[in-house]
């Protein structure tokens, strides 16, 4: 990157977007994640210049299985904390397929009910950039919104890959999704999921096999002693209906109380930025590489010649560093 | 890296590793393996040894939810080529809770049934590597385990996560599994998961549903029309009695044969080692970091720095950057 256009003071433009994002303006808001997520050149200093802002944020993470019902989730807890005045902001990491109309079209069927609202801001991120990262993206995304005055940010994913568990986990305070009927499905979600929970939610809980669940998770609970003196409870819902919805912002709150103490909150943020720092000097000594020798041309050549035996690629990739580090 | 010791000619330690896995020294295979996924020092160098020996075996990636029978159906498809004298080897992913006894006990349990059988081996991917990158180390160790001669090579993961979703899609054949009474999980899954099947299995195909999971596929593929001339087909089966294996086997053999022309095979795999070898070249950068300057202890400095506001991140990490890159 060239380092006197990226750091320090922003151009007067981005200042201008930043201000103006600041001061309530929707559209300046749109534009700036917009940048961002598709990695604009002015994508940097907008971050840089929205980071200061950023701090104060509750950020929630809400997580499950696909068809648990957490879109309608998140919408009634957004509801609730608007309903008292608290800002929010939601971002909905839902990767799209080419199969749908898009995350555009969500977008706007969920925004229906706050279109005048200029306290609340839902983006969905539809796009996987080229360099892949969605966590990253996800996260300054975030920052942008957070920096436009938002109190609570609900940060929804469908939890089931490590990508999006890893988003999740970037939360202040993690909420995992289940519903009844999952059967051995608990068992399964268990690897990795089960674990980075703060919170657990059995929504659809009118179904049969709402106790099962909450039975399943108990007796997990019970072989994980090392999970700290946090033991996480299990708040049942019906989203539909908002049955439970009050007693999770309960429960929310709760946690948060708890990491206000002993410096608990400050700790678990050091831990997400130490990955998210990695992942950002990652990215960028990639987009380095790219721009010089790493071409796409460069790499569809020599992905050919491995293909076809006259390189190997453990041999490769040190020569192809080489010229790029200082020693 | 240190270019000398981990390019060119291997070392007499590791050549003789590599020549004993070659002749079939199982011992020596799972040591190799284990140095592969652990990255340890010789790591580099295995892969570079082992590379020469590979390319000719058939990659079948296996993927879907969670409880859909993929193991079952691995060891079905595993059980039928070692009938035919096809060497084979298995590689599942599936990253391991600290709940659970962990993916060796699994091992032990999948492999009684070939314990004498040196044309079969299997190996789990049981740890994420703290640099993360599991469709990186996996496919490192199928490097390792095809060079040991298997033909055929199973990749079997839990596919609903990008990361997951990545691995099965770096196989030459992607077989996705589904199973009746998913309901609208098909619709969900569809996100990644639909467009990477060469083949779909509807496994626990004996259940209520079968016909409308069918359905669903069929009619998602009816919209998906740039898929290109190969018509991904649907095969039912019941892993657990056998049923259907012939004719995924029968299908797979297809596939095979519909890629072997028009140099389908070689650009197909040119796409796999494009994403590879950026992802190699992206590790690799981050570990010179890792040895220069970004130490575990700096990074924890540096987070509690952003965490605090005393530090900007997107101020901060070109400036990490600068020293280390030559310009």
């Amino acid at each position: 990157m060239n380092t006197e256009t990226r750091v320090g003071s922003c151009n007067p433009e981005v200042t201008e977007l930043v201000a103006r994002l600041r001061q309530g303006d929707v559209r300046a808001l749109a534009r700036a994640v917009s940048l961002v997520e598709d990695e604009a050149p002015s994508a940097w200093q907008i971050l840089s210049c929205c980071f200061s802002y950023t701090g104060s944020a509750m950020r929630i993470g809400i997580t499950g299985s696909p068809g648990g019902g957490k879109s309608t989730l998140v919408d009634g807890l957004a509801r609730r904390f608007r309903g008292q005045q608290t800002t929010v902001g939601v971002v909905a990491v839902d990767p799209t397929s080419p199969y749908t109309g898009g995350a555009i079209l969500g977008d706007r069927i969920r925004m229906r009910d706050h279109e005048a609202d200029p306290g609340f801001y839902l983006r969905s991120m539809a796009t996987r950039g080229s360099l892949g990262g969605l966590a990253r993206s996800s996260a300054d995304v975030a920052v942008v919104i957070e920096a436009s005055g938002k109190q609570r940010l609900l940060i929804e994913t469908v939890g089931v890959g490590q990508d999006e568990i890893d988003i999740a986990r970037l939360a202040d305070v993690t909420v995992v999704v289940l519903v009844p009927g999952m059967g051995d499905d608990v068992q399964s979600l268990k690897a990795g999921i089960m674990e980075i929970a703060d919170i657990f939610v059995v929504n659809k809980s009118d179904r049969d096999g709402a106790d099962h669940v909450e039975k399943e998770v108990r007796a997990m609970q019970s072989l994980a002693a090392e999970h700290g003196s946090w033991i996480p409870p299990v708040v049942r819902t019906i989203a539909t209906t908002g049955a439970g919805i009050e007693e999770l912002e309960q429960a929310v709150d709760q946690f948060w109380s708890w990491l206000a103490q002993e410096e608990r909150l400050i700790a678990r943020r050091e831990t997400h930025w130490r990955a998210r720092l990695i992942d950002m000097v990652r990215h960028e000594l990639l987009r380095e590489l790219r721009g010089r020798g790493l071409s796409d041309q460069a790499l569809a050549k020599i992905s050919h010649q491995v293909v076809t035996g006259q390189q190997n690629p453990y041999q490769l990739v040190p020569q192809l560093l080489e010229p790029l580090i200082r020693r």
